[in-house]
């Protein structure tokens, strides 16, 4: 398979499925609308969840697990919540199969399931149910708890790692004895996905909160991170939800308050998936590939060796294992790839391709002189260097990579936040520029709808840190009193 | 809800259901055959994948994710497998829901699947469909991959951790280009498990192969870990499957040797599931609840302040604070208790029934004597040491605990296994002693049957190491050259 990637200027959506597929990242599977992670793409995929996994935990939470399998019924207990997610969903009817007259294998009527199932597209419902049985006492409260898992929502168009039937996730549900707590705990997970998406992801992100209609079902308030990839197009990293009471109230978790009197709990979710995936590649990589931040590359540093000789493979060979191992030592993945059956100009666009953020080569000149050549995969600059201190050298490199490729992201994002005043620069800097725009809006639901019918733009989030400025809706000018964040999005 | 749980004795599997609940380890939920895993549970389970992870990574596997569902077409292929896992499995047949005329939420007729999907019971199928694109040239094998997944088998009778209809688990499918090398990795597999269950898990296992009737469906050849629980029953903890060439043909998966001439590829797949943590707490709890090793307590130590003024409890916390940084400077993981709404006596039956390895408890008196009390949970002994040192100590008690147990299962496991030359005899001991037999069978599937049949024993293992020995079938009286190990099982 040529290695060679449609350039993301001709056609930036072409550019992400070839590359995430010519990287080693995933593949469509022979189920509809179910993706192969490949052992590279799930190597980032882990990285992630291990640092994801060691912040939930530093912030007090435990991992438990629920069943993959909803009864139907709890769906109508929590009546936004199943108008939002139990009808595009897998439905297990029967759990038997049979040979039939003729030897097919075919469903077992007589195994028919009195109630239907369906394969969980967030886990609310069994949750809740479960902390029934948790909770009585303020004693029992706050429950922090976290599940690692699978989900499946039936999506008709499909796209690796961004929208996919089945899909990896976390998803945190808490429980706790006051509304102020379940507000803490919904605003400092969105912290925590901030501060992932930012230092690991090198991802820069816009804190906010999204409107009545882009919450999540079932939700009083919705946090979200909203990214901008390199199309100009917004993507939505993580969400945090606040609540309220409802999951209680639908599932009569109650719990005795110090004064011994019957509350409902309050709670939260909180979820991120193997979506970011998608906002990793679409930050930060280029036309030659992957472009990956350190933090969360599997090979960080891959050693290639140049040589014509035996003799000369062999010494250049010590020289890298010795390198290896140094490198090993002091915390950095290393590959040394010493395949006979490529020649340098392959591996190198291999790695270039697969975005390992800095590559070694080794010639019997640098052996000679004591240097190597150190590549850098994000500028594609190179420079020689002494092998002395080269482990320093490089650990120093890797960080400067980490923080530039973030810097770097963070000035493009915020040279695509478009102020505008009226609906005609609105359309045209949609059309033209992209990127977010901030614009003033009436608060209506109404509205919104329309300007989404019209341009496809949605807000994406009423900021954090809002910009107060007293304005008229772009769109129907009636008042209100701070900018809000509109984009396209995936 | 009282921690007092029936005794061993009284009823061995009414004590396992009571502990695994009252522990904190799983329960049942709301969907029939499903359990929650609590978060006490799963930070078990945790730190078994972890080292299993760890494991898997050292001898050259990588992991990815395979789709949780398979079309019902891909059974038929492999014919013996489908026999063994497509019957009773949960099947997809809708992919929506719809609101009736009366407004409950119903299964969308218009919505059926043109083929039913089968909720993965093991993934051979899924994954070797996929393989087929991802081997053409001897140069892409081996292909060394494993995938942690839940999976779904509609048993009938559940018990938690036991058999459940859905559980967690890995699975390592192996793909390469000789019999030779199919072989070798299959035993190198069970190697690690063993190697797993009796370092980590402390539990002595016997490797050996599986009779053809209690094969895995589609392998040539089953390697099992049997270990044996203190009721005498034995419990399959592992397998690893030599699946020659049955899943390549059924998938058309070919490479090009090295010759240019295509030929099959061969095949391995391997797996352990949340059943261990069954086997592990049948293994070495007691009557007073769990025993856990220290290599996968989540909790290693647990520092109780005995306390009867303010000032008192101050003076223990500074000291208790100070052991706790020790100990975890050590990598030793341990919790200070110190609520003030439990007694003493609550907190020591709490973590005997959660089995904390070892206990220290830090009263007024030792505190002038810079002493603390240690209680090891396993012997249930206590002892006065040093404040001086402690971390050495603890870290050493922790090994010796380790040893212990295992040496302790050991010797109860090889007490219990038993040699018979007559049926009779079989029968006797298998109703009195129990554990493992060790007697002469004529190598016919048909015997096995007919003793299984009146007995409920079946044929764990032939082991690795066999005992070579001419003698007679206990059953039929037919010559056979080796003893096989027969026992009743979970």
């Amino acid at each position: 398979m040529s290695k060679k990637l449609t350039k993301r200027s001709q056609d930036y959506s072409k550019w992400y499925n070839e590359l995430v597929i010519k990287a080693d990242l995933a593949e469509n599977s022979g189920v509809r609308g179910c993706m192969v992670i490949k052992p590279y793409g799930f190597a980032i995929w882990e990285k992630m969840q291990a640092q994801l996994d060691k912040m939930f935990k530093e912030t007090g939470h435990q991992n438990a697990y629920f069943p993959l399998f909803i009864p139907k019924s709890y769906f109508s207990k929590e009546a936004s919540h199943v108008d939002g997610f139990a009808k595009e969903c897998a439905v297990v009817t029967h759990y038997r199969l049979k040979n039939d007259e003729e030897g097919n294998i075919v469903v077992d009527e007589k195994a028919k399931l009195e109630e239907e199932l369906i394969v969980r597209p967030t886990s609310e419902t069994i949750i809740w149910d479960t902390y029934r049985k948790w909770v009585q006492s303020y004693r029992d409260l706050p429950l922090l708890i976290n599940q690692w898992a699978n989900v499946v929502r039936w999506e008709m168009r499909t796209r690796l790692f961004l929208r996919t039937a089945e899909f990896l996730w976390q998803e945190g549900h808490t429980a706790h004895a006051s509304k102020k707590e379940a507000l803490e705990e919904a605003a400092r997970m969105q912290g925590v996905y901030a501060d992932f998406a930012e230092n690991f992801m090198a991802i820069p992100v816009i804190k906010g909160t999204k409107t009545e209609s882009e919450r999540f079902a079932g939700a009083l308030n919705t946090y979200t991170i909203e990214a901008l990839m390199q199309d100009g197009k917004a993507l939505q990293a993580g969400t945090s939800h606040f609540l309220g009471q409802n999951f209680a109230k639908a599932f009569d978790v109650k719990f005795a308050n110090k004064e011994g009197k019957q509350e409902y709990v309050w709670a939260t979710s909180w979820g991120v998936s193997t979506r970011l995936m998608g906002a990793l590649v679409m930050t930060h990589s280029d036309d030659l590939g992957l472009v990956l931040p350190p933090n969360l590359a599997p090979i960080q540093v891959v050693i290639v060796p140049i040589y014509k000789t035996e003799e000369q493979f062999k010494a250049i060979s010590d020289k890298a294992n010795a390198i290896t191992q140094e490198l090993k030592n002091i915390g950095i993945s290393v590959k040394y790839d010493n395949r006979t059956t490529y020649k340098p100009g392959w591996k190198f666009a291999e790695y270039e391709l697969k975005g390992v953020p800095l590559r070694i080569a080794i010639g019997p000149r640098d052996l000679e002189n004591n240097k190597v050549e150190l590549a850098r995969r994000d500028t594609l600059t190179k420079q020689i260097v002494d092998q002395e201190g080269l482990a320093q050298t490089i650990k120093q490199m890797l960080d400067t990579i980490q923080t530039e490729l973030y810097t770097k992201a963070l000035k493009y994002r915020n040279a695509h936040i478009t102020e505008v005043n009226t609906f005609k620069e609105f359309k045209e800097v949609l059309e033209t520029k992209g990127g977010f725009i901030s614009a003033h809006w009436d608060g209506t639901s109404e509205t919104e709808e329309q300007i989404k019918n019209l341009t496809k733009a949605t807000i994406r989030c009423i900021p954090n840190k809002p910009i107060f400025e007293e304005g008229k809706c772009v769109f129907t000018g009636k008042p209100y009193s701070k900018r809000v964040l509109f984009a396209k999005a995936y």
